[in-house]
């Protein structure tokens, strides 16, 4: 089984909430008067505005709750470093499990003897956890043997100039190829429920026009020029793939 | 007109959606399909169980977005040290108000020396800023003379654990009244949708049974014997009123 | 009295701290050994480039205290905005004050029959509060007369990766121009204990070299061509002044 | 080699930075010349009264940065997941390890037979991951199968009242054995750089006298009474040894 990334809740009317407030700030009027009142498409445009000029608080206001299903405990360590977020984390401490579910890298699965040795190494490893419980050593202690390798589910809450930043970091094909699929998943759900906070959303050379990689730049961003930001996000992921 | 709390919008399914994040610590399952079969007794139950452990966590993935309307900037001022949260408060740098509203605080209120004090007070500022907006004074620079009686509107978003913190500190007796009113307005909306969350919530001594306020203790807690918690809320509210 | 910046204590050694850090992701020895063997100048290199890489969570690690001495009100409610810090501020519900201090903006100052109306106002102000005092309302009801122009102090902590952030929007010339005086007092304050760590902080257009502004730019920016960034520091601070 | 907790520097004069912030909230004085007044007994009692109300946030201009080195990723797994801190960790994507050092939880030490085994998979697993690189594999993927035992190193920045946050949870003897002993060591450093900030810090037990951990709980706060906090917390680590 692949990765699952579900977009399980949002707050209603993510974009009316943004808008109403960034309205907020420069009327007398009160925000419960003008949330009745404002259209979709107002709120789009006073949106597209107000973010333009860098104003991003005004999207923290509407939130989003991830399932995140099936990635390994080395791309959950670095997604748990994004500290303004919430995070719900299945527990090695206390799950016992019966079944040791695995993730294995692309790189690893296409070279055969890589993949043979790793196999291996994951049908070793699982024998030898059920080994440690038997013999009375508890999850909390038997599990470190388990691998990064180990898949784990959570469940991730970020509000969307959060979700900006997160896009910004590991949509970038620099980042680690997990992070940056779930990442990317994860954009084309809340672009699918909320075109007007996300629209301009993706990784820095996409949003800022500049890679700040140095020698190690994937160079995608050489190719943009006159290219729509929707042709630029699928540039951005058929690049890497070449 | 007075103080107007509005619970703008929030999560959906606030209670099924901490549930499952709950549930996904201890179980192999994975969220996605959790929330397809959780029933809201259950969700109820689960959160009780793990926040009476002091696990909060879970309860961070619902987020409440209000509009608070017509309250001082003596009280927003209070409000925005909160920094676990979301806001977006009217600006009194781009806002030329035409007419400005105050907040009158009913001690003063029922003062009838004071009240036409301040009331004088008020009618000279507030004709002053004027003159200084006719003098070519930048609003920005007239504001300077504003109270901090002058109402003020803003958007704010919290989760459930920063709520439950907030109620915590501003329900108390001892907190500003105004701040005090606005939460527990707060309070009996959220309660409102979603029981299971905020069941517990309120004052330090309601939570906790405990007062730490020292000699400046109201000393409400003292008569909560044998009361539920439903009747403490009621009781600390009343014993304010005394 | 002009508005006073103190820089308080700072972590020691904030440059070896953070140099030490940046190694700590890339190498095998212990930040224990590292921290022994690093020179000034080494340090200084490694923070330069892996700021340089945008990974500026490295300078987290230093902290700085400032005490912020005789801002306004409306000052510091800008201020404590800013969620990344830790602010601690004269209180208006406990400190009744016998002298109320004032700040009066520059634009009134200069307009003598608008620094007139004001000083009127404020005298009157300040007896109207020592008048509800003796009435017997509290100092937190008799507040609500007090205008945004009172002054305050307080104690703020922020690391150098939110200062570098507070600068980032606060030394531009389109922010109110008392929060903009004190970002610029602090940012020589710190550039004077930590070189390496600021060194090219300021207002978005001297570190990225864009405006964000659009119609309300100042266009110092267009004035940077084959200018060092001390030089360019110099010009934005100008440029508003003519 | 053992686990190694080193406190590597912190705010100076953390005691008065903290005492001259409580002052400033009651006084009209300024902090930059509070601080040069207030001698050190002062200070502490001004910080145990404060903190004694429940007023925490001022205890929050003290940093401390440490260095924890050997510590497992199933360790620095929990540790990453306070968000109120700034790390730096050492990274498995950029390090090629020579030599894996691991970490072989007490339980399996003491346990001959799940020793063997722990050892045969470590060994294997070490011979594995070279031959991983050997073939062509990063470092970024062949870290999919070192296991959580695998030791890290990183830098880590709290403040005092978050510090209290993490010691309240983590020298709980419920915590996982390895975090627990981190905590403790923390605790013992910082207490002994500033005793009036730490005097009181210890397990829920210790601070507030209750423990929330229901069936599972160890029992020791029972035996608390006529001790002194010193004494208690000698009590809390020799309980669980027993």
């Amino acid at each position: 089984m692949l990765m699952k990334v579900v977009l399980l809740e949002y707050t209603q009317n993510p974009e009316k909430v943004c808008a109403v407030a960034a309205l907020t700030t420069m009327k007398e009027g009160t925000p419960s008067e003008m949330i009745k009142e404002i259209d979709p498409e107002n709120a789009k445009k006073r949106i597209q505005r107000v973010v333009g000029y860098g104003h991003y608080s005004i999207i923290e206001h509407a939130n989003f709750t991830f399932s995140i299903e099936g990635i390994s405990r080395a791309c959950s360590h670095q997604l748990v470093r994004h500290r303004i977020a919430s995070f719900t984390q299945q527990s090695q401490r206390y799950v016992k499990m019966d079944e040791i579910p695995f993730v294995v890298p692309p790189s690893i699965k296409k070279n055969k003897v890589a993949a043979d040795l790793f196999n291996q190494n994951i049908k070793f490893l699982s024998e030898s956890y059920k080994k440690l419980l038997e013999l009375g050593i508890t999850p909390e202690d038997a599990r470190f043997i388990l691998p990064n390798a180990t898949k784990t589910n959570l469940v991730m809450t970020m509000n969307a100039r959060e979700l900006l930043h997160f896009f910004n970091l590991r949509c970038c094909n620099r980042a680690q190829w997990e992070i940056r699929e779930m990442a990317w998943e994860m954009l084309y759900q809340v672009l699918d429920v909320s075109p007007a906070l996300f629209e301009t959303s993706g990784p820095k050379c996409i949003v800022e026009g500049i890679c700040t990689e140095g020698k190690s730049s994937c160079g995608c961003y050489k190719l943009f020029e006159g290219k729509t930001i929707e042709e630029r996000r699928l540039l951005v992921k058929d690049f890497y793939k070449q």
